[in-house]
């Protein structure tokens, strides 16, 4: 486990952590909650505070995972944050442990958003290269990275001159991880700006199921757009029309939740009857928008839905060549806010890994063992005490016209108004 | 806000705290996480550690009101914790704000469960007449008890004789709380065990709303019923019968998800739709088995529903008669373990309160704008952007028993295995 960012916190003679001022000028100094409050607090308390921020009830425990030594001078000679745990699960007599190694990817971009898109899109496949191939070292069997990883996340321009960066699901930057997964007999989940090019160039906001042999085993469309701050995505593409799949891969069943997706409960329970383990959330999201929300939502669904959940949010703050105003009164200004990384992986037994960084690139790798989503669902029974038909029948009335909702009212409330 | 339980906290030489050990023998000393940062971080730094997990992003605040002096002399009379807050809302141009004072009441039973029945249930009403009393004098509005509150959570023991708690919705417990209700122009959620004198003497868990002049408003019955650990209320009483009403009052629309309840982001969600601005969820449940549950589910359905949620749980351990075995392979033993209180509310901008102690009785008030809501509805877009005709179509298949998963196989992953 990475400890750097502990020791840059300013430690004052009281024994308080200090906040230190950051280059985006917010008043926080810390890398991550987590590592604040290790740093900060007794290690007893520190593990009565975990039991309940991380979810470690009943000796669960949420250990680190020692990783090979070139994979710890990748991350050190290429500076990204590498942190490392594997969640317990009980064993079972009729059937062994299904343990995955997953990994999760958060980055800033890397040349400025002025640069030749060819050459932006290629710097960043170089600055990932190292993170990708110290995942591929670490035997991480599927591998996820950020939502709209191949380019700047530029929708807050509502200029349309982005919509180049979008690929067909067999292009460049498909072709660049298609050899990463023969390389390491990996699953890749790549989540890209696609371009369909068999409808009338229609774009998409879809992530790509790569298999461990690199062949393309299937994709999914983003199902829920945003219209919320300087998302403007809904200038760029539609909702998707994939439904909710479930990629049955060599290492387990899994889905992608990209982005939005996740602030809806629905999303998540419908990847969840289709049958998946794990559910990726690729994200690219700002502080000031969603940062108290990112590590609620997540692990809401992995507790509802028995299923473990990986979610990524890159870093950094892109700065864009045209000022753009943001609908909110205030002044022009040409940057979309700060990327707050914090990508983590949660479990269904509620318990959750710290996260990454707030401002590096990073890679987190969990081992879960997926026996633990059956031994959720026969602990605590959610699924069997769901009573879908009372919502299926809800729903069904809902989406009509005629659709009263179910109100009692008090009849003195009008009455002695 | 109330101090004393942070004092009590011993704080060591090198200024960390330190954990006090407990009567229940855990190594929790803590009153709650919220206290425990205040009192080891720098405010700087507390502030920002609060944005996150109070989720105070865009300089929204959750503030402390000020309550009369009475209520605070009843307060620690009484030896109850006492906090209120304020969430903040926008003014709007075309409608005043609609402020309503909402109170949350938390409670350990009175007499030990080997008492006379009626002394038990007498003792409870006792004990909580301050409580009611410092809640009407404060202003209260809307009022909500814990689950089953009337009695012990005897449900781990399988004995049936503690049925003779459950009454008719017009009860002993109801009419103690409409003198409330009339005294104080107050709404009232009572959680009870009903017994249903209409159909056969069945039992039900049953939340009633009393309204502000002391009728009887309506009733919901808890729609999702567990079987996890010893939450053996299914040999109690059945799956509700009554939707999801949403109740009109003199203070807004409210509705109640009662207890297990939380777990089901479907019955939240369906609240949501028939329109409640304000959803209860009293509770019983224990350290061991939900605490880190706790502040996740109840905040995500805030968020996700854009309403404001309020949290009650039980405090203290409850030992009965007769031991009894938990199923699993451990002696048997006479108590259901400690119930952790922490009830708070939880605002549809993804801000909490505080939470009320682990250890003690308790009322957490919060005074909150109901066009907070709407809102949140428009700034997020959850409802527009949710695509129920979708998920109305994929529950409608789910119930069938033909029913097959949305699942894409690796075409490769059987040939090559």
């Amino acid at each position: 486990m990475e400890r750097k960012e502990v020791e840059e916190t300013v430690i004052a003679e009281n024994g308080k952590i200090e906040a230190t001022p950051q280059k985006d000028g917010s008043i926080c100094g810390f890398d991550s909650l987590h590592h604040l409050l290790q740093a900060s607090l007794s290690p007893q308390l520190f593990q009565e505070v975990s039991r309940i921020l991380l979810g470690l009830n009943c000796g669960k425990k949420v250990e680190p995972i020692a990783l090979p030594q070139p994979v710890k001078s990748l991350s050190s000679e290429h500076d990204f944050d590498l942190q490392a745990f594997s969640f317990s699960a009980d064993r079972e007599s009729l059937r062994g442990p299904r343990i995955v190694r997953v990994g999760l990817i958060q980055n800033s971009i890397s040349l400025p958003t002025t640069a030749p898109f060819l050459d932006q899109r290629r710097a960043i496949f170089k600055k990932l290269t190292p993170i990708i191939d110290a995942a591929g070292s670490s035997g991480v069997n599927v591998l996820c990275l950020q939502e709209a990883w191949t380019m700047p996340f530029a929708f807050c321009t509502r200029e349309k001159k982005w919509c180049e960066f979008a690929e067909p699901i067999d292009g460049e930057s498909t072709q660049f991880l298609q050899e990463f997964a023969r390389k390491y007999n990996m699953v890749i989940v790549s989540s890209i700006l696609e371009r369909d090019v068999y409808h009338g160039e229609t774009l998409w906001n879809t992530a790509l199921i790569i298999g461990n042999h690199g062949n393309i085993i299937g994709k999914h469309r983003k199902n829920h757009i945003p219209r919320v701050g300087d998302f403007n995505e809904s200038t760029y593409y539609m909702e998707g029309n994939t439904g909710h799949p479930v990629f049955d891969t060599a290492y387990g069943k899994i889905a992608v939740n990209i982005c939005y997706g996740r602030h809806h409960p629905l999303n998540w329970l419908a990847f969840g009857l289709n049958g998946a383990e794990i559910v990726f959330n690729p994200s690219a999201t700002v502080g000031e928008l969603s940062e108290p929300m990112w590590p609620i939502e997540a692990r809401n669904a992995a507790i509802a839905n028995s299923y473990f959940v990986g979610s990524i949010n890159r870093v950094g703050t892109e700065v864009f060549p045209n000022p753009f105003t943001s609908g909110d009164g205030k002044p022009q200004h040409a940057d979309f806010g700060h990327f707050y990384g914090s990508s983590h992986f949660s479990a269904p037994d509620s318990s959750c890994t710290p996260s990454l960084s707030r401002h590096k690139d990073g890679l987190l790798i969990s081992d879960m063992d997926l026996n633990l989503c059956r031994q959720l669902k026969e602990k605590w029974g959610f699924r069997m005490t769901a009573r879908y038909e009372v919502y299926a029948d809800l729903l069904a009335r809902y989406v009509k016209h005629d659709f009263e909702p179910q109100v009692i009212s008090d009849p003195l409330l009008y009455k002695n108004a």
